[in-house]
């Protein structure tokens, strides 16, 4: 009998995925089901970037370049990192299967097996799982809930420093805290990268989902740091096209940007459709963003509020992207979210979350928690909430 | 200073794309290059794909589940793979982002770091490359251009095994020799594979080039290999639609697509836009086979006579995909082919082609073999051929 392999074997379920089959046989008997467990928004894409797609007309769809198309990679520049002050070289940008493959790609380049990457915890589960596939290891510099997941100070990073850590991967604005790291904030993990010669991998997908009064700082604009830093950036997810699947690797090292242009050519290139989406998704004016941003600064107002005035839920305010955690007054967020899909109902519906022990190295450090993302309306996201509310006074294992 | 790992430092480039910039600087200089190295065909997209773009009409451009489209999945199972005899139930088969990434994950799938992989020699090179990328090792079963690089006895397969040796890889028909494996030839294999417990990784994706009097015979359809065998397929390259990034992977073995499945989730979905194409593509008759057929038939012969009456040429006749590869009277086929490139030109025009030490293990094997890819029209291919043999006449450095 063949036998797959062990890294396969152990290679962990997207826990984010886990409670699928629960949420189809709720639906499949007529419950409807609340998805706050996703980021995938609802929000319109940009005109422009959907009459792209009708204006496709091609005779055959062939290859392009390994590294995308070039005007692709012209007008990223030109009309979205020229504003927003990123300083990028025509050959410092590869286009990526989205900001998926930017992560996948940049931890081959940083690190070889045995090496070892420093995220922050809680972190993007699929950082772990992307680490692990290439035998990498993860170590974690902890934050804290009821500090709002602000970065530690410096000396929690050196003692989480081995001679193996090759790469401190952060994502700005974060997946699954929302936490937008401050210029200061970032000038200390500068400082301490190239205090020990690491790089810097700067998960910036959600840049444009920035609701703080200062602009989003990027890992991009530290000085000294231009050898160490490599950008992890997504086309799809800026205009909510995620399944057009285009993002981009940028960085200033000759090395790395090599290593991006080989791993490229092995999987021969970026999908086609998808670039010519993004080649007119970049015509989106300003207030697509604005709206953008007004309808999410809406909906994390009001999920923050509905979920802070449940008794026993704790969550701080977060300044960007579309998640936030929340520690719920539950001793097992998985067997509650399982619950939730499989017994609980409020006039035929219920709600689905992500049980967040996947987030944390130490499982037991996100027990409580779930992260919740705020990706519908507002009067569906109170709905959503106002369920989650009734589901935890009914729940029998409150704490 | 920072350092990239060694292991995409020493990832090969890809050999195919390595003379590049010298048919941009050749272009640049108002030369016409006739391109015979890359496999991208020029032949006609279906209607019924190109038409499925233009239908395409979104709100947004969400996430698909990341086994892909569930109705994509059934109707390949519905309109293709019952049509051509190949049994295949609604588990068994998930979206890639192109054959590319099924290559790669069957590879993960079936190797640990350390484990090898028995390719048959010569091979497509990113087999190579991508089982490089995970610390897999290569063995390969040598095959000669003389005996049109059929499948040599089962002896040679059992003098190229190891006890890390977990699977068996093949193209077929082949990329870069064209070769299709007979019924028996494909029994041999399986038997093989049966015999040392090992996977039996069936690339297929050129099935539909395939210009034999007998139906192509998938490893699908080998008896008591249903747990061996994982069958590589593409979409996109079957409906000259390269640029969709549409594959598959299928299998019988409920490990395997376990694993499949785990590593699909890891990077969230296929593209959506090519997923959309494909669902149209897949209602294309019978006859866009045929003729698609009909034109490599007359493409291909026309390549083996032009090639095999240049003085000192010699390849075999190719019964699949668009390939050969030739043997040129010249001692270094990449230095000659550089040359082209550079020096040479009849009329202001010249011939790229790809040097075929890349797809042998030892080098020296394949240094005075190119690979040819038959894929321009008849009297574009006439001409890229005769400008190849006067460039023979004035090589300098010919044996």
């Amino acid at each position: 009998m063949v036998e797959i392999s062990s890294r396969t074997q152990q290679l962990p379920a997207s826990a984010i995925r886990k409670l699928v089959p629960f949420a189809d046989a709720a639906k499949a008997s007529g419950v409807k089901v609340y998805h706050l467990n996703v980021g995938a928004p609802d929000i319109k894409s940009p005109d422009c970037a959907l009459d792209a797609i009708k204006a496709i007309n091609l005779h055959h769809v062939s290859y392009t370049n390994s590294a995308g198309l070039i005007e692709l990679r012209r007008d990223m520049i030109e009309k979205y990192y020229k504003k927003i002050g990123i300083d990028v070289g025509i050959d410092e940008i590869v286009i990526n299967v989205a900001g998926s493959e930017s992560v996948e790609f940049a931890i081959q380049i940083t690190c070889d097996p045995g090496d070892e990457i420093l995220l922050i915890e809680p972190y993007y589960t699929n950082y772990y799982t992307l680490a692990f596939k290439y035998g990498v290891g993860v170590n974690v510099v902890r934050t804290n809930i009821r500090e709002g997941f602000r970065v530690p100070g410096i000396e929690e990073f050196e003692k989480a420093l081995t001679p193996r850590t090759k790469a401190l991967m952060i994502s700005n604005p974060g997946n699954p805290t929302g936490v937008v790291y401050s210029k200061q904030e970032m000038e200390i993990l500068g400082e301490f990268c190239r205090r020990h010669n690491l790089f810097l991998i700067s998960d910036e997908v959600y840049r444009e989902f920035c609701y703080t009064d200062e602009p989003h700082y990027s890992a991009m604009n530290l000085k000294g740091l231009e050898q160490n830093v490599i950008l992890v950036d997504s086309v799809s997810k800026r205009y909510n096209l995620c399944g057009c699947r285009i993002g981009c690797t940028i960085s200033h090292n000759k090395d790395v940007m090599a290593a991006v242009v080989k791993l490229a050519q092995a999987r021969l290139c970026p999908p086609v459709l998808g670039q010519y989406t993004a080649l007119g998704a970049l015509d989106a004016p300003q207030e697509y963003f604005d709206q953008t941003k007004e309808e999410y600064i809406a909906r994390r107002d009001c999920a923050i509020e509905c979920l802070n005035k449940i008794p026993g839920v704790f969550t701080p305010k977060p300044d960007g992207a579309f998640y936030t955690i929340a520690e719920l007054p539950v001793d097992d967020a998985e067997a509650f979210a399982k619950w939730l899909l499989t017994e609980f109902r409020l006039d035929g519906e219920t709600v689905m979350v992500t049980p967040a022990a996947s987030f944390y190295l130490d499982k037991s450090l996100g027990k409580r928690h779930v992260r919740v993302a705020y990706v519908l309306e507002v009067p569906k996201l109170k709905r959503a909430l106002h369920i989650l509310e009734k589901a935890l006074e009914a729940y029998p294992n409150k704490l």
